[in-house]
């Protein structure tokens, strides 16, 4: 079945667009360019009247949300074990997969797009600088469950097998990167997404969308 | 498998108290008090340290999050047929579940909780006036998923069987109503949800919960 992804570079869509190079899916690699603002034309809100990436094709069939095409290329990639099949093991991933989606991910969204959630300048600065703050605790959290798994013995915050958890976690501590805040402050979390990135099919990815890591810069004296 | 479920009336915690309902479950519920702050007691923090509902213990395993608690259910309750098998059907119903959750609840919390984004008061009501604006697009958007549902012949929107998604469309109308949003202004989605509380496992869900569908109050002259 014929897949293409509709992604921009370091955002989100890094999650699925990693997944199908650790897959070896054969897929079409459609950018969007977010900083031209493609997303909000014609042709793409013909595609996604929400105007976000990822948007994954399948087969003329257009799915969007993260959760949603994480699912599915699952499934049509069984065999690069993304999610575990035991229930209980199941749920623990999409936990955390949905607190990723639901809780850092619009936290940032209030650092980088404070207008999607009020039309008032200042509003949106005491919003920015409460979400750097929050976004802390949140990046704390998440190295908390990087420990976690590296004292379990596993390797991958799913398990056995680097997925879309892991590429997320790199995700999220890059665009932390970009809101000020240093990813050697969180030296576990910052190592384990080092090692992420050196999965082959995360590389191919990061080289497609051609990503620095850590985008952090020291304010000036 | 003994299971509880923690849930506090009118959350998002309705959806799996639903389910289990549905399900025709037998568990333990156990009401938490949002308003008196058992949330933030040493008791529930111990359970869940991030202090939110709903949350389910299995067997002695903890699960936070919607997403997964679904998944979690669905898996412990085939016969209920919460999520649909066909990996593109069970795509559509995980891109509904995540939008719900990470893009329209996420809204009330703005109307609702606006401290969780700004210690600024100023800010606060800023979020509060532009969020309930944002709301009333995320309900006509939920109307006309319901609309579509409806026209593609289906009673609900999981599609043959009442589940989460209904469960949580009901919830997400009445957050509405407490937001001084009128469920009349939404006909297609009212109906939908009046529909769905009138199904024997959501009114038994409704009826511990001691929930009215409907807290518009038209403001006074």
């Amino acid at each position: 079945m014929p897949l293409k992804l509709y992604y921009a570079p370091g955002a989100c869509s890094f999650v699925p667009h990693s997944m199908l190079e650790l897959a070896g899916a054969t897929f079409e690699p459609v950018p969007i360019k977010l900083h031209k603002g493609e997303q909000y034309g014609d042709d793409y809100k013909a595609l996604n009247p929400r105007s976000q990436v990822p948007v994954l094709v399948a087969g003329g069939e257009v799915l969007t949300q993260i959760v949603a095409i994480v699912s599915y290329i699952d499934a049509a990639f069984p065999e690069a074990h993304f999610i575990p099949h035991q229930p209980l093991a199941r749920a623990r991933f999409y936990e955390a997969l949905a607190w990723m989606n639901n809780t850092v991910h619009p936290a940032f969204t209030h650092i980088f797009m404070p207008h999607k959630f009020s039309d008032n300048e200042a509003a949106q600065a005491e919003m920015k600088r409460f979400g750097v703050a929050s976004y802390r605790h949140l990046l704390a959290e998440l190295q908390t469950m990087v420990r976690r798994t590296r004292a379990a013995g596993s390797d991958w915050l799913g398990g056995v097998h680097p997925g879309p958890l892991d590429a997320y976690a790199l995700t999220l501590l890059r665009w932390g990167s970009i809101a000020g805040i240093n990813p050697e402050d969180y030296p576990e979390l910052w190592a384990q997404v080092q090692r992420t990135a050196q999965v082959p099919g995360m590389a191919r990815a990061i080289e497609r969308e051609r990503l620095q890591l850590n985008l952090y810069r020291p304010a000036a004296d």
